[in-house]
C-alpha cells in the first residue's frame, strides 16, 4: 500500500494532472472517479490507484484481475487527488492513438472538426453529446484545448473512450480536407453569416461540421474551405451561441434525419 | 473617485459577488465587463463602477448621462473585482421582479421550467440559448442555483436582460402548473424514459419544457404532472446528454417548427 505522499508514482499523478506537456511527453493521462473506471477499456489503464475505503466499499472486484493496480491509504489518496471527483479512485491511462481511417470506417459518416476550441467544458460536453447523436468521429486543431485535460475527460462522461478522435497539426489540415472530398465527405461550416439555414439542408451523406473558437469563430481558411456555411438562426439580441450548444443542435439535426431515413 | 479598498462601497461590491443571501435582501446583483455594462437596461443600474483606465478608453460617455457612476482607481478596482472578467467595469443592478403574467404575455408561448438546476454555467448557457431560440419565458424553482450568481450572469451573456424569468417557491408550483393548464400550454417533461420521440410532437401549441437537475433528473411530482414525457434519443453508452445541451436540443426543435410554420 502506498503511503507516503511523497511516493513516486504519487508524485506522477499530480504531475499528469497539471501538465499537457508531460500527459504528451509520456502519452499517459489521469481520469477520476468510478464512472471512468469502470467504464475505461481495461487495456488502456496503465495503473489504477484505490484508496483504502473505496476498496472496502466495492461491490464487485473482478475488473482488479484484468488491471494493474495500487491501494493507496485515504489520507495520502486525498492528496493525490486535489478534487473532489475522484471518490476514491484514479487511473493512469495510455493515451488513445486513432488515425484518419477509424473516423472514416463507415460510409456516410457524420464527423465534427472542432478549431482551437479553448473551454474544457465545451469540449467534453461536444464529445459528450456527439456520443449522443451517433457522431463517427472528431477530428481536432492543434491548438484545441487539451482532451487530456481532467476537466474535458470529465465533462466526456466517458464518450473520450468512444468517440475516435484525431489531434491535427496545422500543415495536415489540406491533407484532410482533400481526404474528406475524396471521401464524399460534405464540409459544412457553422457560420453566424452562413447564406443557408442549418435545417435547411439534408445532412443524410457523409457530412462534416466545422465548429469555430468560442470568442472569434471559424478562421477565413476554414470558412473558405468549406462546401457550405450554415447558420443557426437567432431571436433577440444575441452576438452568437455557445460553442457547444451550436454543435448540439447541428449534430441532433443531422440525427434526427438519419433517424428519420431509416 | 475611489482610491482605498477599504471604502465601503467597495466592500459592499465584494460581498454582493460572494454571497447570494445579501443580493437575496437587497435585492441587487452585480454585473462585470463591458458588454454587461453597455446592454445593461440603465434604469436597472443601481451605480456603475469605472477603473480609470476603462473611463480614459470609452469611446462614447454618454451612457454615464443616464446612470449613477464612480470612478475607482485602477489598482482598488482589481481588487474589488477579484476576476478576469470585469475588465475596468462593473454595475451594481437592481433585480428583476416579472411575474407569471409577463411570461404569458404572447398566445401559444415557448416557456422553460427548470428544476433545481445547480451548475451556474448551465443556468446562464440555458438562458443565452433560450434567447435564442425565441423562448418567451423561463421558470425556476427554489433550488436552482441563484440566477444572480455572478457565473451565472455572465454565461448569459446579457439574454439575463431580455428573457423574462420568475423564481417559485415549492409551494407556488401546482398553482403554477394550473394556471399554464387553464391558458393552454402543454407540459412537456424531458424524461430519459419518455415513451414519446422529442422530435415526433408538435410545439407550436403553446409549450413549456420541464428539465430537471443535472444528476437526478425530474422529481417524481413533476414527470407525474406533465402533459407528455419526451425522450431525446441517444447512440453509444452514455446515460443522458448534459442538461443545457437537452434543454437547447428541444428548444430548437420547437423554433424549428415554429419557423416552419410561419
Amino acid at each position: 500500500m502506498i503511503s507516503s505522499a511523497n511516493n513516486a508514482q504519487i508524485r506522477h499523478i499530480q504531475l499528469l494532472a497539471k501538465k499537457a506537456r508531460a500527459r504528451r511527453d509520456e502519452r499517459l493521462f489521469l481520469v477520476e472517479g468510478p464512472r471512468m473506471f469502470y467504464e475505461a477499456p481495461p487495456e488502456r489503464i496503465e495503473r489504477a490507484y484505490l484508496s483504502e475505503s473505496f476498496y472496502q466499499e466495492m461491490l464487485d472486484r473482478r475488473i482488479l484481475d484484468q488491471v494493474p493496480w495500487e491501494l493507496v491509504a485515504d489520507r495520502v489518496f486525498a492528496q493525490a487527488a486535489e478534487t473532489v471527483h475522484s471518490q476514491g479512485v484514479l487511473c493512469v491511462m495510455r493515451c488513445m492513438d486513432y488515425g484518419m481511417e477509424a473516423l472514416l470506417r463507415k460510409d456516410d459518416p457524420l464527423l465534427l472538426l472542432l478549431e482551437d476550441l479553448q473551454d474544457p467544458g465545451n469540449m467534453g460536453t461536444i464529445f459528450r453529446t456527439a456520443e449522443g447523436a451517433g457522431v463517427d468521429g472528431i477530428i481536432l486543431t492543434k491548438h484545441c484545448v487539451d482532451i487530456y485535460n481532467p476537466k474535458t475527460i470529465r465533462s466526456t462522461m466517458g464518450a473520450v473512450y468512444r468517440v475516435p478522435f484525431v489531434c491535427l497539426e496545422s500543415e495536415e489540415i489540406p491533407r484532410v480536407l482533400a481526404l474528406l472530398k475524396k471521401k464524399g465527405v460534405a464540409t459544412c461550416a457553422a457560420h453566424l453569416r452562413g447564406n443557408r439555414t442549418y435545417d435547411r439542408e439534408s445532412y443524410i451523406g457523409g457530412t462534416a461540421f466545422l465548429i469555430g473558437n468560442e470568442g472569434n469563430g471559424l478562421s477565413q481558411g476554414l470558412s473558405a474551405a468549406a462546401d457550405i456555411k450554415v447558420r443557426i438562426p437567432m431571436e433577440g439580441r444575441l452576438e452568437s451561441l455557445n460553442a457547444g450548444v451550436a454543435a448540439a443542435i447541428l449534430m441532433y439535426e443531422a440525427y434526427r434525419q438519419r433517424r428519420g431515413a431509416e
